[in-house]
């Protein structure tokens, strides 16, 4: 059985905030999410968040309304590590909570079969592929404790790894305690572990918060656990850009960097062209189909659905919730908001488009605004297949434009007035106009 | 006489396109075309494409209505290569189709005459420079080929150049057949030659294809040449970003960014301010007067032309068609396409302007839409010298806008109701008003 | 006592302007203002200038109004190379103009307690602490004259500091004059200097235009000093971006890029996070509020205030004057001029705020526009704590929309009609309205 534990207890001074560190949002979610999805997609069954520095604030945005009784909610359970004595302290609170919230704590086979990732909560980059293979040479092995490594341009700050003759672990030596020789070794410790459950218990008691800060070290449990003859396992993680730590804004920046160049690359790598890789901002989890062109200066949120032959931007932002169908093309200066914009159909200029429903093969004039917000609530605009909507339109949201219906230049729809098919409006607010007035 | 055969055939699988390769655009330009340009620079009098994939799509790309007979249209003889035996026998096809197109095929003279530059359609960044240098080295020493070599930075993946003790070339050695020793040789064969048609066509017949792929390689033709005693000569291209393949979208998007920087280095030398070149995406056949300013977040398209002590321009879109006349000052969030903007005139927010003329020292204020487009046709939008028009006004083509004019804030001039010079309208629709009520 | 005097009387041929190198803009200054900001920071209490091209649209510039007779203006001591004779002559103008102006050219105790930095006017990167340690460091060792030098990555055209057995400076020697061993020297002289003034005097006469151009090179100032036995000292500036120096349009653009990156570096340790610092151009002189974020493809200008907890961008631009207070929201397509917007205001979509005073917890609809411009003047518009600006609303300044007051989607509020607290107007032009008819 897989679990996680994740550290997120610190307080993140560097971060120079109000919200501690893990709630900071890289590409649109917080960075605690990141270890927790890619947890879940290493298959752990059960997660344990370690809080400590603004706990209230983080359970509240990852616990919901379930927050119930303050131990387990949102589908995760809650260890609080105060005071707080170090990574090594941290981890042991959460392998605690966890043992407590899955009833196991006499059973020492139930231990030994229990693994523990133990995942900070500030490297966001760590790829599922590199967990996955780290978890699996933990399991093979039958290692007492599996630590993620990697061979760093530049080591410093970072524990070194020691190896005996043969190439096995021996022991990891932190940086200021390194002579020359030792620094030398660019192979370090990332943070990132497995433990065997019943390992960790056994040897966590025996590390000594004996340093300068007065903390329990979470590399000494593996340390302690190979000198007394345990096997620990190591697995070197090859892309040193997935052991960035985000421990300040400008970290934060350059781990958006990173993972917007991988989102881009596996776009492109999928058959989307992206006319300038620098200058486009995609979040994660945006689906592009084949053939479909992003051009320069375009944002696209977190889940956003792009079909094929679509053309998107220059100048073009769009929002979660929004679905284009196949070949529909959104121009500049244009932003929608959770929306559908149906095949074939246009929104070429200067417009926002918020909780549309736009049909088949529609025109939408240059400076139309769906006016979706009364003050109050928000409301739907429908367009239907067809219709032609005229510059400077303004639609009054709740309202339906009819199929090959038609609006004039400057038109304000207002609310409710739904415009049959085929019908043409005009005016401030728009009426049905003569044919031989007509006005787009 | 110079020639170009231009191989175009192959699929380009990592595209995952269901365009060739060749039509992928670079810059608004198919990839296919730059090495057509670039031969024309170089003073060939025809021009061969050998197509095979999607070799349909081209010919309408590039042949436009004079297909005609299927084998010359556009200025272009096409060559079709099917089945598709390798780069020898796609440039044997374009060499045959050439010498039937010149029926020249019976006589020695002018086949020893003819000089055939071979390129890929895929290498859009060689210069023009670079590529009459290649042609004139071949020219004045007499060789029955030359190659283009380059030092690479890492020469992994291409065949590399082997010379003799005095340093003449002797052979290309592919990576696969490289033995260490070769391998460290950095000089490659980019894949761009020139033959002379005569020892192309004695020389491609004793090319063989006994390898994995059992096709007859392009670099094999030189290679046999040598061997038979005859002079192959070599020009070598320094800067290697002249030979970059586009085989994926990434290579796309790379090929663009060096283009890019390209077209930004000229410029800034020519005397136009670029405030931040990263954010600056200009196409090549721009033109921009001295002392121009260009902010960031703005896009050029090819053919755009800028006067001088023009300011254009953060968040600005200039699309095809586009002349901006000397002092012009174009905003943010403004899209001009095929418009005149006169000297001094200022179109600085929100604004789209379609199909516009537009006079001297003319104000368009904030959020003024030339619409344009009634769904069926384009239509004219003229404002001429000193009009007003005052913020959020649509102007519905075909109108004019006369010399003086003023229009009231959110107006809707409808089409054909031309406002006199020196008039002031407003409304919805935009009626006369009398100076008291003058609302701009 | 410290003076400064910047040499600005070079042309700058390869600006390929018609401005004086020293006029065109970095960041939003001229790059004249930059050594003169900074030698002001560093405790001067006079300031020279010396010019010669372009020295009218120079003094224009930086003297305004109160140019008076020629000589001082701006809190400027103007010096006039005419003819230039190379940089020894310049200095020498302006030490000249400096004595002058004091009115200690006959006291031989005021001279030597007169230190002079001579900047470069087109050196725009030097730090104030850069320079402040060079002051300090020739007011502490009582040099005659003390250089800035820097271990540059290629010194190539640079002259290199040679120095004793000890280390002491020994002499300079200009590129063309280097043997190859003194081409290794990777230290060189910057052309940043202190001189004791009273060296100065007594050493430039003994200086030679022995050389090609016919020109008194400042340099040799220094080392005929050191020659005649005085103390010259050094001061080496580690960060050599520092030292990028401003020749053409390109060194320019790289110059703001420096800048640029400084600003979002420091602006990101204080606490502000920067979604992508690539794309977000910010200008010196911005102060933003902890907590408050940037989101890409955003312009903020110099002067902008923002407070704690904003967000701005995507695609917003921030102009000269703007003021957003704490919690206020600005979005895509958003232009703000010369406006305060108040706390927890919006303005989310496509708009125009210029010349606004904006309350708190105001809603500015997409597409709004300020009219603050007539043709003729600039107004003001204010919208009052908790007004609701309908979606395509244009407000012709000046004019108020009261407290709680709200507009209909599409409005024209015509000048001076102002709206009175909690009523809500809408059409074209704007009428009161009744509930019924409410058309936001």
């Amino acid at each position: 059985m897989r679990a996680v534990v994740v550290l997120a207890a610190g307080k993140g001074t560097r971060m120079r905030s109000d919200r501690p560190k893990v709630l900071h949002e890289l590409l649109g979610l917080p960075l605690l999410a990141y270890p927790l999805e890619a947890a879940s997609a290493v298959g752990v069954t059960q997660r344990v968040v370690v809080v400590g520095h603004g706990r209230e604030k983080i359970r509240e945005r990852f616990g919901g309304s379930a927050l119930g009784d303050g131990k387990s909610s949102g589908g995760l359970v809650w260890a609080v590590q105060d005071p707080q004595l170090g990574t090594g302290h941290a981890a042991h609170c959460g392998v605690e909570a966890l043992v407590e919230s899955l009833k196991i704590g006499s059973s020492k086979s139930k231990l030994d079969d229990l693994q523990v990732l133990v995942l900070n909560g500030d490297l966001p980059l760590l790829r599922v592929e590199t967990l996955t293979a780290l978890v699996e040479r933990h399991e093979s092995s039958g290692a007492a404790a599996t630590l993620l490594t990697c061979e760093k341009e530049n080591p410093r700050g970072y524990g070194r790894i020691v190896r005996a003759a043969g190439g096995a672990f021996e022991t990891i030596v932190e940086e200021p305690d390194a002579d020359a020789a030792t620094r030398e070794i660019r192979e370090v410790n990332v943070g990132t572990y497995v433990f065997r459950a019943s390992a960790f218990r056994e040897f966590f008691p025996r590390t000594k918060a004996e340093n300068r800060q007065g903390e329990y070290y979470l590399p000494d449990v593996a340390v302690v656990a190979a000198r007394a003859g345990l096997r620990v396992e190591t697995f070197s993680v090859e892309d040193e850009t997935e052991t960035a730590q985000v421990n300040s804004r400008s970290e934060l920046a350059r781990a958006g960097e990173i993972l917007r160049a991988r989102i881009l690359d596996d776009l492109m790598a999928s058959g989307v062209t992206i006319d300038d890789p620098r200058t486009t901002y995609i979040e994660s989890g945006v689906r592009i189909g084949r053939d479909s062109r992003i051009l320069p200066f375009t944002v696209i949120q977190r889940g956003v659905e792009i079909g094929e032959n679509c053309e998107v931007g220059p100048f073009a932002h769009l929002r979660a919730g929004t679905k284009l169908e196949a070949h529909a093309s959104i121009g500049n200066f244009v932003e929608i908001k959770k929306s559908v914009i149906g095949p074939g159909s246009k929104v070429r200029h200067l417009s926002y488009v918020g909780d549309g429903i736009v049909g088949r093969d529609v025109n939408i004039g240059a400076g139309t605004i769906f006016a979706n917000y009364d003050g109050v609530r928000k409301s739907t605009t429908q367009v239907q297949d067809g219709a032609f909507i005229g510059s400077g339109t303004v639609l009054v949201a709740p309202v339906t434009i009819g199929k090959g219906a038609r609006t004039g230049a400057g038109s304000v729809v207002l609310r409710n007035r739904d415009v049959p098919d085929g019908e043409t409006v005009a005016g401030v607010p728009a009426k049905r106009i003569e044919k031989v007035a007509q006005q787009t």
